[in-house]
């Protein structure tokens, strides 16, 4: 061997750079089978505690991309494609693609499923009858072509080390080391060959980024890698304490993204859908002026062609377009168990994790990966921190196909509200947009 | 399972205290082969960073302990034991057991083999002809029994849990966390039956711990673990920057051990090996003042009766014990190639460890487990910090059975020694002694 795998695990244990090299070497050989899990798993502790600096990351995120294959577009398109950071109600995607599509943006999308507290993308989109996500390269280029935008799964052909090493940080306590979370973002969001990205970084509650300090090291850190490697990075701050929307569930984040699609502006969705669609509209150079891009969002939702655009993608992907027409064609659960507030006053904090995990016991989560499903099942909460409630109020329902599981959501739900005798102040959505990290 | 090992990981990584259940249900899955190793690798890497505190380490060693069988002894021989963090040179187990021993304490000790830089006190003592250091428990007693002392190497049923842990540490990077020394150590020492513990905590470039700072906390552990555990401890701090003795290698180290029981009081080896004898004598009950346990260790040096103590103990494990009168008959090098010094002036720093490391070329020590020894082969090297040399002269010699391996260590050798124009004070070998860590 080339190095002793004990030496560099010892060296970045030391807080000490590890070259362009010897990162090479110890991916590849892992990948290759030369060096056990048992001392890469150590390795990413190591680097949990003593952190990577920009030039390691950006080889680590260079490694996950030669590691498969690399969707190219042409340099012309200016493609341009949003990540966000995952918050419970968080169906923005959905949206936002055929609004920036309609603009005349192109946005090659890979997304990913739910696990624990919040949602995936690609769950909620086949809650609609027939659709598909697992499309080939060549599929995939051809609706962008035709549509604008397509969302799909990602392959095995795309970024396979960076799978790899996730599974493995998956079951060693390595998830939320901000160098790895930074090189299994930008890996990702590069080999589908997006061009330009917008970063909806969430922070609060029910994000896994709690603090801004913490919010902006991250942020920093995407957007410096996404640089290096030729992608322009902007990153939107967003609040996580409320969940989005009304809706939280696949099928009811479906159907509250068509009803918004058709005019129905629901006032946290549409900051956020509106302001990240900006960003993207500059980035990919549809608009050079905010205010041009903000109207030209609204035109679209008003004129009916965002929604023109969501119908194409559904047709194209095999799912039933008739949606976007009547949204009682999607998966509807048996029951609805009112949720009533017990206690007078104002909202003060809502523990937006806890409300997704407890919701996964109807069906509307996964606690593991091979967990099936409900699409149908979720909660209606319309309400925001620093609204009133009233004792005997309804704020909100479980939908469900199993009552019992309901009924025992519905205690968890309200024990994860807290209410103020005092009066509160409502959060600010958006906090700031970062587009230069000089 | 009853507790999810990641969260466990993640609990240690964020450093709260693992509790006593908690970590008998991680290292206990472990063992049985529930948890892989690459979840175990996580959490020692955390430990080494997140550190444990008094009572992680005491339930650590407790499971060590309790994984293998536990030798005891009859409360009332106060049985005494000492451990070396291990230096360079450290040849003073074998004329410090025979002296203890002729004073009257009894003295069980289980020891190791050499890795690396410094060698283990099996692999000198096999130098004799013919002696073994593997036998039974029943065995050791007897030996103890009939010469007060017996030196043998671990059995398999010996802390297996720490045999287990220490392979995974080995391979990544997780040596040198101290909580995992302490467990390590203090299990062997209780689990052998020494009642009370001399530890040689050795400071200075040829030791793992470099620095004073690192030396206390490490000794407090030790200290803490042990008495937690009904052992006590004595901790003798002392310098490890010039190599210890005139010798270094394995029938050397012999051969300058029983010349030292023959009368040959060399320095440093005298001031070590009574300090830690006086130690030894005063918590085994042996002796109640330090002046009288002095004389004592004088007396058994010039009355040959340490040596006849030494010769017993060849005779008990098999070895020739004529070695005794004769060193010639222990392991000659056909080689001796001088060292001679190219710039005059005071010694100011040896790198010990380098010297250690440099001498494996010869097959005076170890690179990996299964590397072969030549016993005959090391150095003889008189010099120490602070110590004048002159240009041109003879400065120590390399032992050896290939002539141009040892012509390569000569260059190695003299990079290692820094000598100054000025003059350089002489440091001060034992740097305190410590029975008392309230």
């Amino acid at each position: 061997m080339k190095y002793n795998p004990v030496e560099l695990i010892i060296k970045k244990r030391q807080g000490e750079e590890l070259s362009r090299d010897e990162i090479r070497f110890f991916i590849g050989s892992y990948l290759e089978g030369k060096i056990p899990e048992y001392q890469v798993s150590a390795l990413l502790m190591a680097i949990f505690f003593a952190e990577m600096n920009p030039d390691e990351i950006q080889t680590l995120t260079e490694i996950y991309i030669e590691s498969g294959a690399k969707i190219k577009f042409d340099a012309k398109l200016n493609t341009v494609d949003k990540h966000s950071t995952g918050g419970v109600g968080d169906k923005i995607t959905i949206p936002l693609a055929p609004i920036v599509a309609a603009c005349g943006a192109k946005i090659p999308m890979i997304s990913g499923r739910g696990l624990g507290h919040t949602g995936g993308t690609l769950d909620k989109l086949e809650a609609i009858p027939g659709l598909r996500t697992n499309y080939s390269e060549a599929e995939f280029r051809q609706f962008i072509d035709k549509s604008n935008f397509s969302i799909i799964s990602q392959s095995d052909a795309l970024v396979p080390a960076d799978r790899s090493i996730y599974a493995l940080r998956d079951v060693t306590g390595t998830v939320e080391s901000l160098p790895l979370i930074t090189a299994s973002i930008m890996s990702k969001k590069i080999a589908e060959g997006a061009q330009n990205l917008v970063i909806d970084l969430k922070v609060g509650s029910g994000a896994f980024i709690k603090t801004m300090e913490k919010a902006e090291r991250l942020g920093r850190l995407l957007a410096k890698t996404g640089e290096n490697l030729g992608q322009k990075v902007t990153v939107v701050f967003s609040d996580m304490n409320s969940p989005l929307g009304h809706y939280i569930g696949n099928a009811l984040e479906v159907k509250e993204s068509i009803e918004y699609l058709q005019g129905k502006r629901v006032a946290d969705i549409h900051e956020l859908t509106k302001t990240l669609a900006i960003e993207m509209l500059i980035l990919s150079k549809v608009c050079s002026d905010k205010a041009e891009a903000g109207e030209m969002v609204e035109r679209v939702i008003d004129d009916g062609s965002a929604l023109e655009y969501f119908r194409k993608f559904i047709i194209n992907q095999n799912g039933d377009p008739r949606v976007c027409d009547d949204v009682n064609l999607l998966p509807q659960a048996k029951y609805e168990i009112p949720i009533i507030a017990t206690k007078s006053g104002w909202i003060e904090k809502i523990d937006s994790q806890s409300i997704g995990f407890a919701l996964i016991g109807v069906g509307a989560g996964r606690k593991t990966l091979d967990s099936a499903l409900d699409y149908s099942s979720g909660a209606f909460f319309p309400k925001k921190i620093g609204m009133k409630v009233t004792a005997g109020e309804e704020i909100g329902k479980i939908y469900c196909n199993n009552k019992q599981a309901g009924e025992e959501i519905v205690g968890k739900f309200l024990n994860s509200i807290q209410i103020s005798q005092n009066e509160v102040p409502e959060k600010q959505l958006i906090i700031k947009i970062v587009d230069n990290w000089d």
